[in-house]
């Protein structure tokens, strides 16, 4: 746009660009399962879990910033993609694929907004803060109950095991110990139902 | 759940209802003309954007709780339904289905935290303080950067004249002052373009 200063005109592209992430699809279907969900929307879903769920965190996290995390930590998926939980070898590019997006993407803000952006996501990667681990394990909280309301969904479709499933939802049991026993319950719930297999 | 904490129930039985808010279409299209935005993805763009633009936001703000009621500004849409910028007659009862909609979804949720996400929602309704302020900026911001990106989408659908535009956009104008030129810019290239009606 003509006259607009440069800082707000970098700061316009990058948001335009953000409409991007709506049309990143996940693995998961939505809780009805009339379709798959996106990055954006599940973003959302987790920041408003994270203001709710807080008093499981665990130790005294600072609440915003794990909103501020969960709400940036999928943007490199524009580029990147999203990587299935299950996906063993896609999980071997996954750091690289986003690195490079980060990059390009964060690259695209004011420095000093860019470099805010990106410790965002490094920390939500790292797992070494008590907000990154309660945000990690909001983001597997998500996909258990979307899984469980949907009969199933990628655990029953990929034949995804008992041990599986734990490993991955392990994040959990870090960054919300106490939710820890409501999970195991859930996924003997989800085996019984037939969602689960049993392990070999 | 078996063993389920009471408490915990009613917030997962919350936070598995939220899931259908991404299933609430707005009239706004995407960037990229794709399809229809729903308000859950809607509502991650504004907390971004929240984060992003705080400097233009004319007085001190407290970022964090306008991230957290732009997060739960749409909630009330589950039950009631995204109403048009431009439906007047859908206007006059939007307060009404609001109201009920509030009593029931946020009544699903422990006593305080309910009310601690009624009074956010209420806040952003209210427009009365700086937070809401700038939150209701964004949210008209938004779809103007759509629009503008998608060939006039809903300004070109509806044959919505300047005035009417501007109108709609006044909050910005209030929140966000300093980006008022940029938003009248804007307008003035989208009537060049065809996308917006002169005034009569």
């Amino acid at each position: 746009m003509l006259n607009t200063p440069p800082r707000l005109a970098r700061q316009i592209q990058f948001i335009v660009e953000l409409d991007q992430l709506k049309n990143v699809l996940r693995r998961t279907q939505l809780i009805d399962g009339s379709r798959h969900e996106n990055s954006a929307e599940h973003s959302w879903h987790l920041a408003v879990m994270a203001l709710l769920l807080q008093e499981y965190a665990g130790s005294t996290v600072d609440v915003g910033r794990v909103m501020r995390m969960l709400l940036v930590h999928d943007i490199v998926e524009i580029d990147a993609g999203d990587t299935f939980a299950f996906d063993a070898a896609g999980y071997m590019s996954k750091a690289e694929r986003e690195l490079a997006a980060a990059e390009r993407i964060f690259g695209l803000l004011p420095e000093d907004q860019g470099r805010e952006l990106r410790a965002l996501w490094e920390e939500f990667e790292s797992m070494t803060t008590a907000e990154a681990r309660y945000a990690n394990a909001l983001d597997r909280l998500e996909p258990l109950l979307q899984n469980l309301h949907n009969s199933g969904g990628t655990w029953r479709q990929y034949h995804i095991d008992r041990a599986a499933v734990l490993r991955r939802l392990a994040p959990i049991q870090q960054g919300m110990p106490e939710l820890w026993p409501f999970v195991v319950n859930a996924v003997d719930a989800a085996v019984q139902a037939g969602y689960i297999r049993e392990e070999a």
